[in-house]
């Protein structure tokens, strides 16, 4: 989880790694960590990477492949003796999977100049730390300006994490964008009371409207249909107790879909609903804005370059949409920017068995070498 | 909260009272305390009660009114010079509210030979401690007998902590039963997975799953009707996190009605419904008893001698069912029991903001009184 003890040893590893590879290694002031090959010119670089913060229940691939895949190319191309013309960057950015600090994709945003520094230092864990505070504990509260230096383009190489490229047998996915992303905290105050003596018509049950709205998020992706995922994947009930109606409940939906009107519509629909259940229980429930995020399309120029690069490879390939939210998609605001990805056996991810095959791997580490060289020969 | 340190605190201070009002205090193997007042003779005495624990969000009446009001009978007799024929006894008993550890009633089902002390020992909290550690680091690991010294009788006044008397402008519920009691825990075991990725037809949510199971709970009480009530008051998922699709949850089903074959009716239901959600969703369900008890009926002697004390004093009076589990229906095993209630306000419990009128205290303390002295002159 990001600053953790843990994401601090993580990042240890890395950096030392890219020592080790001769890299010239900044950190900025939100903790991004990026590793630079000098070119045959000082032209503004091409960037690979992605992150190496996790879940609590996360897989080996999710982020790190993207990061470690990136120092690969740079160790095949020193044994090659190959130098680019532009330099060649691998970043690592601070919480993308937002699991311990909201929004998630924090420290990209903040690369991308779509957040300050001061506002993300400010932000509070879920368990109560100060983001800031977290930076400087584990030692990478860097002086690498931020917003950070914008590269020539951006390539990241992710796990697809979800289960379209095995059922189509496809080994690369060019990833034409991403999905939007709604983030919602909702907290829902009702009246504890006696679970055996209340007659059940005098309940302001928190915990029943929490599940209420678990239920219609479910059947609310299912009957918008396509792309639209919904998701109540945290829920607290207070007291939390057998014998006691839930006097509150906090709980979170995550919302999702590659056209911005529908993932509006999705919103609005959840607003009434909340409404009608504030009056059908006789409870109060007040809603926050985690994160939000509009659909991403990636630069057309770089989709077809993944594209033709994998065909050249001799790979099957793909144009898809993102379902999960990638560092790839703040770097966008900034500059060209593209995605490959490789397939996650049964499309599981987030969870200790998510895998990708050796090959697979390899094939996705191909592709991202061959785009790199030919943007790094950019005029 | 049964045997914390806020617990002893409590403890020690009735313990002190005791003392003051000279009192023989003892505590038995499973922390039960039982205050003694001699009699003319020392013929079995007549006992009155309750618990001093509460839940995490608990009021100031809930247990304790029984207790203190025992206590104030004893001083009321002292001042008056009255000795009653039989001992009289004031008890209060461990770990009521089952809130830490399950099942409710604990201390006074030992003192009735329901449970083993050996086996209550061994009962784990939810926060992990062991109950018999626990006893003995509070200083009360008693050595009086357990099971305990059978009462003549045993009368316990208590908060309805339901609307009923106040609604119906009552006073006195001279209390006929108490509802069966059903606490399950039931833990769902789907698949976590990436909330952004995964096609709402490829999951297996924990977390809709125990939405599903909280709807259900309701719609079953609500349909079953009459004095059936229906609750889960815990609910837990894991990782708990906005962007992981729930792999686990565990929550409490507490089911309770009067009748025992309404009550194995609505278990029976209940299980159904998992079975067909394991299928529909794609998840493992497993069910452990917490507790069950069923519906109990008080002595109809006592009965009887509360609602014509209530009455021949003046108040009024209607004979009710408890819905809440009371340690009078774990005495009820081994004499002749009964209840008195007193008017919640709004019927509102296990919350801060319960609250009895301090007539209505004074009134209940009144019945107990005469019902004491009544039973007290028996031979």
């Amino acid at each position: 989880m990001a600053l953790t003890d843990a994401d601090r040893d993580g990042r240890n590893l890395v950096v030392m790694w890219m020592r080790d590879l001769g890299l010239e290694v900044s950190v900025d002031s939100i903790g991004n960590v990026v590793g630079t090959r000098a070119g045959s010119t000082d032209e503004a670089p091409v960037m690979c990477g992605s992150h190496v913060d996790t879940v609590a229940t996360g897989g080996i691939y999710d982020g790190n492949l993207g990061v470690l895949a990136g120092l690969e190319i740079i160790e095949t191309l020193i044994d090659a003796e190959v130098v680019t013309r532009r330099p060649l960057a691998v970043g690592f950015f601070t919480g993308e999977e937002g699991a311990r600090f909201a929004p998630d994709m924090l420290g990209s945003l903040v690369y991308a100049g779509g957040l300050t520094v001061e506002v993300a230092h400010d932000i509070e864990a879920i368990d109560g730390a100060r983001l800031g505070d977290e930076l400087a504990r584990i030692g990478y509260l860097g002086s690498a300006p931020c917003p950070g230096l914008i590269p020539h383009a951006y390539v990241e190489l992710h796990i697809e994490q979800g289960p379209m490229l095995e059922q189509t047998d496809t080994t690369i996915g060019a990833v034409s964008g991403v999905q939007g992303i709604s983030w919602q905290e909702i907290v829902i105050t009702g009246q504890s009371n006696h679970a055996g003596t209340t007659p059940m018509a005098f309940r302001h049950d928190a915990g029943f409207a929490a599940a209420q709205i678990a239920t219609f998020v479910r059947h609310l992706a299912e009957d918008i249909g396509g792309h639209q995922v919904g998701t109540v994947g945290m829920l607290d009930l207070f007291p939390n107790l057998v014998n006691v109606v839930a006097a509150r409940a906090a709980m979170t939906v995550d919302l999702r879909n590659t056209q911005e009107s529908v993932l509006r519509d999705a919103e609005a629909r959840l607003v009434s609903f909340l409404d009608e259940l504030e009056r059908s229980e006789g409870v109060t429930i007040s809603r926050r804005t985690l994160a939000r995020f509009e659909p991403v399309e990636f630069d057309p120029r770089v989709v077809e370059l993944v594209e033709r690069t994998a065909a050249a490879l001799g790979h099957s390939v793909a144009r898809m949409p993102s379902g999960a939210g990638h560092d790839a998609q703040m770097l966008a605001r900034v500059c060209p920017a593209g995605m490959v990805f490789v397939p996650s056996a049964k499309g599981i991810s987030h969870n200790p068995s998510e895998y990708t095959a050796p090959a697979d791997l390899a094939s996705g580490a191909d592709v991202l070498l061959q785009v790199m060289l030919s943007l790094a020969d950019e005029v």
